[in-house]
């Protein structure tokens, strides 16, 4: 591998770090794209962000040397990689202005490089997964939220304050669900595990009677996609709207950069043809006649478990490449 | 100037041309972006794409010497950057796939190179107006159609095809005002000159014996600019309702490349603070907060008369920077 030759010496290992609300996860990544070594710490353990920093950087040293280490990729929600900061991450346990690969770096001496997760996702995509050497792409994360990570001529698009690529809060219905961000009508309130559920229950609410979810004083996600696969006629309503509001987002995007390729990943994509069949059909009708029948949309390649530490590895992998 | 010393010899002038459907500009423009020579073609006078493409020439020479142009930028309605092709621009005489930067080079022995009308206006304004130095940023062009530029780490966006940055062919009203393009709800059914007209005409029926403008068998989009001046509650709400489609798209767009400027050029433009007011409040509105109060709206520095021109010699110099 070529790249390997321009990290100096044996520095062929990147630690790469995905922080969440819950758990961060860690692992210890070889340049292509192989995961030698993780574990779990839990988040929200931690009192101040440094002694977070500092828990991370001890589980680092007990899973490689770090002498062995290129750098340190980590990403976390609302990461902006020309920081290095998360500002005001809702779901994180520490308040205000986090400089976090600044923290990475004072307390290892390693390269750290910070981005947000979808961002992080997109480029271990490229780099490992099956975006490999194609210059357009969308990537796209339908979880809890709705991230994106936009990729032109071959590179993460980071924008002129590297908050480019939320696609979740780009407005899909004027007027319509209130959103966490304090606007109504975002992706993010119906393409999301959380919008769908959303849209079951209105459903259910508009047509009672009509579905086996309606049975269930909870229902996830999970259950909307077995109730489809049933054949119940609420659930593959729900399938359709959440397609078909998510079709038009994507297509509309498109016609910003053009993209060869959407990536499609998270929670949702675990519907597969569910989501993938109408999201499809609607996105090549919402598409300007130039676009249609050119962009390839799929679940990602990369493993459920693995990606956000290949993404966050990617971060350094991209650096020294 | 830096840039004259990486273009050989002498040859320091573009030949810009934009080809209209029914005018063509050609321009001799310098490395500063003067015009030092300029005339107009009828497009519609001939039968075959070569003829045109001679006739070009033969003025472009009348102009300048040949040996002294570094090159033949051309914007033209569907305009392919990847190709040099235009393919079935509807308002172009001549059908079917036209060769034209491969013509252009045929017949002059000089670099051509093809891109479409609003992209080449966006380099222009990056190389000779009010872009020079920004990384990250949009042009929109509110003419006839909306056509738009997409600029982000300081390089045009051209996507997988050459076909990025259609605006214009986003969906900004679910099932709205049917689009040439064979879709509804298209931006440029609402945000161009005719979109706006067709809006007044919209609020007229429904408000009956309200404006001024009910008086005129036909209006214009100047007309509709004059009556708002005067205070004409249906223009002053045409301009609102127009400034608020085309806000949401906009900032739909900008949670995709995040840019730090979007300048606003073509007809509507015209209107200043009648659109751009009401579109600044509305975009804003628009915007997530972490994008919020950053961009800078502005109607194009560039002179009207000159930006297509200059636009098309800008792809000339891009290409030799």
């Amino acid at each position: 591998m070529t790249q390997k030759t321009i990290v100096m010496n044996d520095k062929n290992l990147i630690a790469g770090i995905d922080i969440g609300g819950t758990g961060t996860k860690i692992g210890i990544v070889d340049f292509d794209g192989k995961i030698i070594a993780q574990a779990l710490i839990d988040t929200r353990e931690f009192s101040t962000m440094e002694l977070f920093v500092s828990a991370c950087i001890k589980k680092i040293s007990s899973l490689s040397n770090l002498h062995r280490l290129a750098g340190i990729g980590i990403g976390a929600p609302n990461g902006n990689y020309y920081s290095g900061c998360v500002e005001n991450a809702p779901n994180l346990p520490w308040r205000g202005k986090l400089e976090l690969a600044g923290e990475f770096t004072k307390q290892s001496g390693l390269k750290a490089i910070l981005t947000n997760d979808a961002n992080a996702a997109a480029l271990g995509e490229m780099m490992f997964g099956g975006a490999k050497g194609i210059g357009h792409f969308f990537y796209i994360t339908l979880g809890t939220g709705v991230g994106s990570g936009i990729v032109a001529d071959g590179k993460l698009i980071y924008g002129h304050d590297g908050m480019a690529g939320e696609l979740g809060h780009t407005i899909a219905v004027k007027g319509g669900r209130m959103c966490g961000c304090g606007r109504k009508g975002c992706l993010e309130m119906y393409a999301s595990v959380r919008g769908l559920v959303l849209t079951a229950r209105e459903l259910i609410s508009q047509y009672p009677g009509q579905s086996a979810l309606e049975s269930k004083i909870d229902f996830s996600a999970k259950d909307i996609s077995d109730a489809a696969k049933n054949g119940d006629a609420i659930a593959l309503k729900t399938f359709d709207i959440t397609a078909e509001i998510l079709a038009i987002s994507l297509a509309n995007a498109s016609a910003v950069t053009s993209p060869s390729h959407i990536f499609i990943f998270g929670g949702l994509a675990k519907s597969g043809e569910l989501l993938m069949v109408p999201l499809k059909k609607y996105y090549e009708q919402s598409l300007l006649n130039v676009y249609q029948n050119k962009v390839c949309l799929s679940v990602s390649e990369l493993p459920d478990s693995d990606a956000a530490i290949l993404g966050a590895a990617a971060l350094i992998r991209n650096y020294f490449m």
